[in-house]
């Protein structure tokens, strides 16, 4: 049987899709926590010296969407064919997209900015690429017959939106207000009963 | 027969790593080049209002890599198992990474910013990315066989490096000194005899 290891920091970050992969498939696999702390002891590890890693009975694969994508083609939730799979990959690195553009306001929100520098942030460059990426994943849902964003069900970029926009409506409650296509995500992964999904408030 | 069209601009860009895979597996499609000009006329036709776009029998794939890498599965230049495939993808997300992060100085050199202010954004941004960007491509050449990225032998990360690292020597040829591990992969694309490689001066 194949000995899957886990490498992240004690938070969902960008490992917890992986994660919801190993729960929702009931695969056994050890979840390395590494606190910051420890961390510099462990980057030399790293093929990339950052983290997540997954070691595949000790093959060590770097970045987030290459191990979850692995991950989900092993165990079913990549997308059912190989143009389906394609277009879960092209829904992932528009999501990338959008999380480079936004994260200066990220970046400033963690470092706790003044008010004012944040709400310029929020205005001039979160707003902008978020209501971008609902309108395409507004005509992804439109378009798909499942209640997911391709038609065959959930797949690996489902649980990063998923993961993501839960932490953004932790801060904003509104965030997905008048946006009930994708609200309808949540709802149905909350059906698959597996544990702890980010989307207790939504 | 599948019908492919690749929607892009007139241009190698984000567009290029998956000519070349058309060209190395002889597969006839449409390389359909819209101008900038005309390119107002087509946005709201792209499923992200950005090329490039891979039409497949007139389904819409877009972001460059997910259409680099469900051509690369069709013609076998993805990685030889779904272990090589996931390094693949890895290095695929780390050299993305690396170009967000060199983005600055990309855009200011094309926008001929001040000689003062690119050589600024040479120094502080751009050497540093490329730089830890040598040293993990070369960590991978070191325990390749193949002459390539990854063991079993050419992939379309290979592409998109050499591509890259082509452009960057016709602006700068010093590029590659001192990375004869680099150039290799140079030398044995070129030995692939198929069209137009981005490697002429190298």
């Amino acid at each position: 049987m194949v000995h899957y290891k886990l490498y992240y920091f004690d938070v969902r970050g960008w490992a917890e899709i992986s994660r919801q992969l190993f729960a929702l498939s009931k695969t056994p696999y050890e979840d390395i926590q590494i606190t910051h702390e420890d961390w510099p002891n462990h980057k030399q590890e790293m093929p990339f010296e950052k983290m997540p890693v997954l070691s595949v009975d000790g093959v060590m694969i770097p970045q987030s969407f290459a191990i979850a994508r692995y991950l989900a083609r092993q165990f079913g939730y990549a997308g059912k064919s190989p143009l389906e799979e394609a277009m879960v990959d092209a829904l992932g690195d528009q999501v990338k997209d959008y999380f480079n553009e936004a994260y200066p306001y990220f970046i400033a929100s963690h470092q706790q900015k003044p008010a004012e520098e944040l709400e310029k942030l929020k205005n001039e460059v979160f707003l902008p690429a978020r209501d971008l990426l609902f309108r395409y994943l507004e005509n992804f849902l439109k378009k798909s017959k499942s209640g997911y964003l391709v038609d065959s069900g959930l797949t690996w970029i489902d649980l990063f939106v998923v993961d993501h926009l839960g932490t953004l409506c932790g801060f904003e409650p509104s965030t997905l207000d008048g946006h009930e296509l994708v609200r309808v995500i949540f709802h149905n992964i909350k059906k698959e009963k597996y544990h702890g999904v980010n989307c207790v408030n939504v």
